[in-house]
């Protein structure tokens, strides 16, 4: 499959002595790149959204140490391991929720030590093997993804995981992307994804840059639709994946894959095997990030509810394994997981 | 139950010689009262949404004819019934599918051919009586609806069904009301209702003026707070409600009941009995109004999302009577209704 023709966005662009990043704060009307000269600044483009998506921010933080390896003098890893640790601990502090993060940053700082002279070109080397692994991971998950679905299908799906959030393609939107290549997906729906509208904003632009129609729908108007018909998949990505299989992932997907499972509707869940934590047993353990109400209180600035109100804001939820109908990652579809599915997938080899 | 505390808003206000009404398009910033002084204002004001909520455009079309009858000359009601056709068909077109609206009209229309030199004065009591009538079904519901909730229960809510969409108390809101008053209802949480935000600038806020605290929610976070264990009702109102007790309501309303079956909670419906609609079979029949994808698109007149995106706007869902536990009226409390229920408590006497 040629997917060159569906996959025009770039958010995390290495440019040989420095990072740019589309600035996805002010998408989709500005498409402006922010350049990061070192490791504070992508911290800090990390930290404020610049750069969101847990994949995307993992390949970010590794380009931010190429850049902070470009301040150290070091005659080995060993020593540049040391040297690098305050742009390290920076990096990792960003966002300390996003699981990809801390993997990235891991996988640099185990083998970092054990590299010579030439640490610096190593380290530049697994930054781009970093990026080109996700990159290749999502178009694997796109096909894998796409031969679950049967030609002539709608799809849904929920806040934003394509391109924007990946070094490219995206998973549920790599799916989806290769859905509409095959011609298995006729029809794409976005859920807006209140409070921040990533679907309004960023997924059908960025499908919109592919040629992709998409239509938009209010969150709150996506059981209507399965029962419309439209729809036979909703296809979703993930933030963190229990041992049992449960799903932590943006706020309403818990909501999209109840009413898919009463419209008898099929849920697919597509994310990169490092988001699988199978050191948590289920999504009970998970800690649910509660932000500030003020993100319910106020719509681009400009204040819509009244002073003195309260907000409960999660911005994730835990789908509990048994609403998966398929989950996809690099490594192939595991249909309804659970814990022992899940253990011959990604146990310890 | 003394409820005045709870009470203390009036969105629709007959002075004697005009109608005020609290401009809802405003709220919750701006508490300004807009004077109608013909039925030409009345209807415009229904149409652009100064008073909405299906019995508030009921008893206001009302109040619209008694002002329309100022300006007519007629010795007995058949003489005004045709010098009111005009006025009389302006408000009925100013928003077709409000139910009530069409039900006050022609309560009015089927009297005033029978009345003789005192119709001006019948006219106005009628009116009076419609308000009356309705804010005394509103705290009947109210007390039925809340003796069906235990004490310490939490509730969620979707649009505004109070006392802004009504002759005052509100419908789901009543009970919510009275279910506080007596100390059975201890948590109330309520949708924000994208995407005309009913809930965050509308609920919350009329709530608010009655000292009930309220937490407001996005949409897509109800099932998460349904699995948290902080609810154990979701009470909403109804636009109508067909003969096997199908429950057409804001868009948003069926995801809810889907979620709360999934979860074991109890789902009520709460309508004057003027919403229940025997001549449509089921919720099949009902036509969904589609509005303009434009309300997605923008949020408080700034616009979202990107050139060229459609959105799919239903501004109502249709809940299957099979999710509905309790649908109160203020002839009592339906459970599980369908055909033969509805039939034996709304069928011709």
């Amino acid at each position: 499959m040629d997917v060159s023709r569906y996959d025009r966005v770039r958010a995390v662009q290495w440019r040989g002595d420095r990072l740019a990043l589309l600035d996805q704060r002010r998408l989709p009307f500005v498409q402006d790149f922010r350049t990061c000269l070192d490791a504070r600044e992508v911290a800090a483009a990390i930290a404020d959204l610049t750069v969101r998506g847990a994949p995307a921010i993992g390949i970010a933080a590794a380009w931010g140490v190429v850049l902070a390896a470009r301040e150290v003098q070091a005659a080995d890893g060993a020593a540049a391991a040391t040297a690098l640790e305050p742009a390290l601990s920076a990096l990792r502090a960003a966002r300390p929720t996003a699981v990809n993060l801390a993997w990235a940053l891991d996988r640099l700082s185990v083998a970092l030590p054990l590299w010579g002279g030439d640490w610096r070109e190593r380290l530049a080397s697994e930054a781009a093997a970093i990026e080109a692994e996700d990159l290749a991971a999502n178009h694997r998950m796109g096909l894998i993804g796409a031969e679950c679905i049967a030609p002539g299908s709608g799809v849904l799906t929920h806040c934003n995981t394509g391109s924007l959030a990946t070094a490219g393609f995206g998973t549920a939107l790599g799916v989806i992307r290769a859905g509409v290549a095959q011609g298995r997906i006729a029809r794409v729906f976005a859920g807006e994804t209140r409070p921040w509208l990533q679907g309004a904003r960023l997924t059908v632009w960025e499908l919109q840059q592919d040629g992709i129609d998409a239509t938009l729908i209010a969150d709150a108007a996506a059981a209507h639709l399965m029962r419309s018909g439209a729809v036979q998949w909703v296809v979703v990505g993930a933030d963190r994946i229990t041992a049992n299989g449960d799903v932590a992932n943006k706020i309403g997907t818990y909501a999209l894959a109840i009413a898919a499972r009463y419209h008898g509707l099929k849920f697919m869940v597509v994310a990169p095997s490092s988001t699988v934590d199978l050191a948590t047993a289920s999504g009970d353990a998970i800690e649910i990030e509660l932000r500030s109400g003020d993100e319910l209180l106020s719509v681009g600035g400009q204040r819509t509810v009244a002073e003195g109100i309260q907000a409960w804001n999660p911005v994730f939820d835990v789908t509990p394994a048994d609403l998966v109908d398929v989950l996809v990652t690099e490594r192939g579809a595991i249909e309804r997981p659970d814990a022992a599915r899940m253990r011959q997938a990604f146990g310890a080899a």
